[in-house]
């Protein structure tokens, strides 16, 4: 049974230094069995994949790609919380928030960028809950913002 | 003492099938004592009773109609995962997202939809905390979407 | 080590009556060795301190003022739960929600209003991890609203 850590690099992707939280709070904080994640924005090497409204100027492709990204970088935050990733046992909740066009309600086909990875990456542990929400607008004007819940043990 | 099976039948209340979740998620997670459901929509058979922003193409009426509506299948999605309701020992928090036209600003009457409905069923147990907010717009342009974490037992 | 009520005396701030809840729920639940708030508004003596939205009516002084107010109305919300602050083991989790101009993504530099209050009086337990979303529009036409996860003792 592959690691986590393994399976994100099948998937031909790599875990991100821990994106730098944007004002003064924390990347997760634990408290018991439970991890917390900060809001993860979808920055690749400091820069957004994407800026605007999903159905304005982003595109459903370009939401769901920057919903990947952010379910990453939180999996990057989780990671530098408890160290290996096999001691993640479920990820428990997901809140996807979508600057979303006042017309566009697609919003759960773009956290499902987000949603499919976790799944990639912890299989059945990375079955969760979620809620998926339509906003106005995000820090640095991101298309998608993702927060999530762990178990973890150890 | 009437279980909250019997309550939400005297209420003229039938608990429906859980919602299909809209995307790669499930219904409700369990941690511990606690439950996370997922963000629930106000569906009835499959249908939403009503689209558009309140405070626009959606009253206050509708919209308390449809928080209550989000409100019972997320007691549907608790049963699935506890089996019986009285498990429920508490009903710890809700948040209600609210499509909201920008100048309705009664999203708290509106989430009193939900808020009401727990508290008819669960009684004291059903005592909440709960953030209510306006967002642009939600999935399947419904106006209200319920999220709620119960403490359960056993 | 002085005590958070003697910082927040130190401050020159007074801890307010928990604001009373605009609707059927209450100010704050206790789970285990969780407290979840619900949201707060920026209401001083039941007055709002600012409405509007942060990038047009209200300016981002007005706003990380606003989410100042919230975040001490959370530790009053707090303090009637716990009774004690010192019982205060770690602020866990924050989720800042700014009604904002559709142009306007400065959401972290309002929601700072409230996560540097916290930092202020719980120190190192102060840390927390937190999202910030701009919204739409909040109750009461307020330009902030902060809902907060606490892990207490006792
Ligand atoms: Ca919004």
């Amino acid at each position: 049974m592959s690691t986590p850590e393994e399976r994100i690099a099948e998937l031909g992707l790599e875990l991100p230094e821990v994106v730098a939280p944007l004002a003064s709070y924390v990347p997760a904080v634990r408290t018991g069995s439970l991890v917390y994640t900060s809001g993860q924005v979808p920055l690749v090497k400091g820069e957004p994949t994407a800026t605007g409204k999903v159905g304005a100027e982003v595109s459903v492709e370009e939401a769901v790609h920057a919903a990947r990204v952010c379910a990453l970088n939180a999996v990057a935050a989780l990671k530098a919380e408890v160290g290996e990733l096999s001691r993640v046992k479920r990820i428990v909740k997901v809140v996807g928030f979508v600057a979303s066009a006042p017309d566009f309600h697609g919003q759960p086909q773009v956290v499902n960028g987000a949603s499919d990875l976790l799944g990639e990456i912890f299989g059945e542990a990375g079955r969760h809950a979620r809620s998926a929400v339509g906003v106005a607008v995000l820090p640095l004007d991101v298309p998608v913002e993702v927060e999530l819940i762990a178990e973890v043990s150890g």
